[in-house]
């Protein structure tokens, strides 16, 4: 049985900003394209969410053969919005620990709990759903404090009452990834329901949990783009793909072409970076140790995973600083390697470092291979080794245009990085790379927005 | 056997920013005080690094009863310079698996390799180190591509020459948490070497990885504050030890208490942002789905686990959106949460978060509940349920006046988030949150940096 990925960007990431309609609808193409088979989607709850965001998704993942799954309650309410649409399915989720049932649920007792989602179960196999997921919220609390029968019993009750498939979240992000596999195991043991895997990213360990679920068994797995959703997230979609794609041969049918212009376009439109410690982001091909430099100017899979230099990274990029390579200072500049100058340029850019405090920018790396080797490396040249300067724009409107109208132009540039519409001296707070090559950030802005700008600042950071 | 940590921000941190001397002094008291015993260091490595770099470091590890390890090459140079400290040990490596050899090593042989590694070992043991750890450099790919007898020969080679601790590193990030633990279970089974655990992040899997690693009965494992490490970095301190401590019992011997400290002062001076998906970010505490808040506002450990509740939080926070939550409005203006007038501010506050694109700021928040309820919460109820504000502040200082000196006072600031030297039409970039209780960030600049400030400009986004 292969693992379906369920993506729950939609719902999680709205957590974080109303996206817009068109941005949702962006969304679901871009993650279609990438091979996504199923998405998940808040189930209209006005005023929260109201007919006008649902109808369009649901209609925009049908014709692109995507399942649409309604999340809601296990209450009529939801169930009955649900089935407004012609969406393939419903989760329905309740909380049936002791302490959601206490604190949340005004005291109702687990039988109670449990009737309440199989009768939800069962009322949306009768409104005719093919895939209906019950979901028993905070379910790890049960395998962690060894409550195992109302475990059990919940998943093969809702199982029996016509359940597709059973979700057994980590609602509070309790699990490592050794408990995990326990977990899922011992459900997989106890239990023929398919089982859904849904990890909160509390201890850092979402993704790696996942990850574990699914070798262990798990039929569905949920993520999100960027691993976006409440608190510090859940399972990032490209950390689960990759891992059990590139380390155990398992393909969930993504194609990681489309992974990173999807992320960054996520990105922006949910005003949320991509941390640094995440795979796909700049830092994650940024070589700065001069050993590792030294041999991944040539082979970089000495140092990088090599399917993921094939699937998701053009190349490796370097940073000069007090440890760099003598080697990566001869690629650049074309000298052999052997030869004496680039050592010694290279200890040039090592005691520069040491003044600016370890990170030189293009133009101090320029300028001390032009006094210390009396090479100009032309900047063609310069931008298969690094990535572009961090630059702040700051820009103030004129008030007759809308700020809103040029972020959602911002959010589409490959070299933007972060846009906040902002309230004081500017409007707009525009952080980027400028790239080396081609009309750059700073450029483009105020070629394009010309007439917009009333005043412009740039700070350029090193 | 308990597992000893190794904190090696000293060395891995230095790859992204030289620190001050006075800095990394501050950074190993930090490390000692939250019970970190191991750290370490890179050996002096003239123009990179001097005398002047490690020997206070050395001395002040001493002082505190920390080991102070001091990394390099298996080659005499770098021993030799360890050999001018009075530290604890060394940790010397080469890489033994053909793509490092041929690309990197010139093409020497495995055997040739191994020798240079033994001997380095010997040498170090001869200069009275009573730690000498071996560092078999890409190890996991050996076992990932099945070449047993050659990993296996130079782990039980090494140990025989003398190291007190053989490191088999994931070099290039190719493990997942399941080929972790059969890694490092083959190597207990196959060797009876103490093993060290270094796992680089190129999968998101660090410091999953370095979990099992301690659950298969690594010796040591290696971390930094942050993760932070070449490439998008390797285990993070703080994710290994709570996970280890709160779901599997083992005591690391870290006193959690002093880890935001040290994690928010390292992040500055590092320059480098704690991550949102980090479990110590504002974003891991920061509540937004309603049903999860309406739990969460009085009894947090239904959505976070209650042991990091406990060590590393004080409480939650929340976001207002278009998900909110009416007990949240309830608690926080006082009226009972079976009061309508709860759920009808609630849903103001629900189109109030739709118009604004799903963040509300504090005042939006202030003046919905006025208007609606007309409340007036004041800001120190406020602040007990929600963070500041973010505000960017751009300073244009007086040139008398040292950016660098600045800087080193407001990276001390615990609601300074980021701070840029930049050139252009400003000097300072400094990004934080403004407290709603007590005197703000903005106004704390202004009162401490008043003769500095030539021009100011305050930008708050929300």
């Amino acid at each position: 049985m292969v693992t379906t990925l369920l993506d729950s960007t939609l719902r999680e990431g709205e957590l974080f900003r109303v996206l817009k309609l068109s941005t949702k609808l962006e969304l679901v193409e871009r993650l279609a394209d990438a091979g996504l088979k199923r998405v998940e989607i808040t189930v209209d709850y006005p005023p929260r969410t109201t007919r006008e965001d649902v109808e369009p998704l649901v209609k925009k993942c049908n014709s692109l053969g995507v399942e649409a799954v309604l999340h809601g309650r296990a209450i009529r309410q939801d169930l009955e919005a649900a089935a407004k649409y012609d969406a393939a399915g419903v989760g329905l989720y309740i909380a049936l620990t002791e302490i959601h049932r206490t604190h949340k649920l005004h005291g109702i007792s687990y039988q109670e709990g449990l009737e309440r989602l199989m009768d939800a179960v069962k009322t949306a196999r009768e409104m005719g759903f093919r895939y209906v997921r019950a979901t028993v919220e905070d379910a790890s609390r049960f395998y962690l404090e060894g409550q195992l029968p109302p475990l059990v019993d919940a998943v093969n009750s809702v199982r029996k009452a016509g359940a597709t498939l059973v979700s057994v979240p980590d609602t509070a992000g309790l699990l490592s990834p050794q408990k995990t596999r326990e977990f899922i195991t011992f459900l997989r043991e106890k239990t023929d329901a398919p089982l859904a895997a849904h990890f909160h990213n509390d201890y850092g360990m979402a993704s790696a949990n996942t990850v574990e679920a699914v070798l262990a068994g798990a039929d569905e797995a949920h993520v999100t783009v960027m691993g976006v959703g409440d608190r510090n997230g859940i399972a990032d979609l490209y950390e689960v793909v990759a891992v059990l794609e590139d380390i155990h041969g398992i393909d969930l049918g993504v194609d990681r072409s489309k992974l990173n212009s999807l992320y960054s376009y996520f990105s922006k439109v949910a005003g949320l970076r991509l941390p640094w410690r995440h795979p796909l982001s700049e830092e994650a091909r940024t070589i700065r140790a001069g050993v590792h430099q030294s041999m991944a100017v040539e082979k970089p899979e000495g140092y990088m995973p090599e399917k993921k230099l094939r699937h998701d990274v053009e190349n490796p990029v370097f940073e000069i600083g007090v440890y760099s390579s003598h080697r990566l200072i001869a690629h650049l500049t074309g000298l052999p390697s052997t030869d004496p100058r680039a050592r010694s340029a290279t200890e040039a850019l090592a005691r520069k470092a040491r003044e600016k405090k370890g990170r030189l920018s293009i133009s101090d790396i320029k300028e001390v291979l032009k006094n210390e080797l009396g090479i100009e490396v032309d900047n063609n040249r310069l931008s298969r080794f690094f990535g572009g300067e961090k630059v702040y724009i700051l820009a103030k409107l004129n008030p007759r245009f809308d700020p809103g109208k040029i972020y959602d132009t911002l959010v589409s540039w490959d070299d933007v990085e972060m846009v906040d519409e902002v309230y004081g001296d500017v409007d707009l707070v525009v952080v980027g790379r400028m790239k080396l090559v081609g009309q750059n950030l700073v450029e483009r802005f105020k070629d394009i927005f010309a007439d917009a700008i009333d005043d412009l600042k740039v700070l350029v950071a090193d």
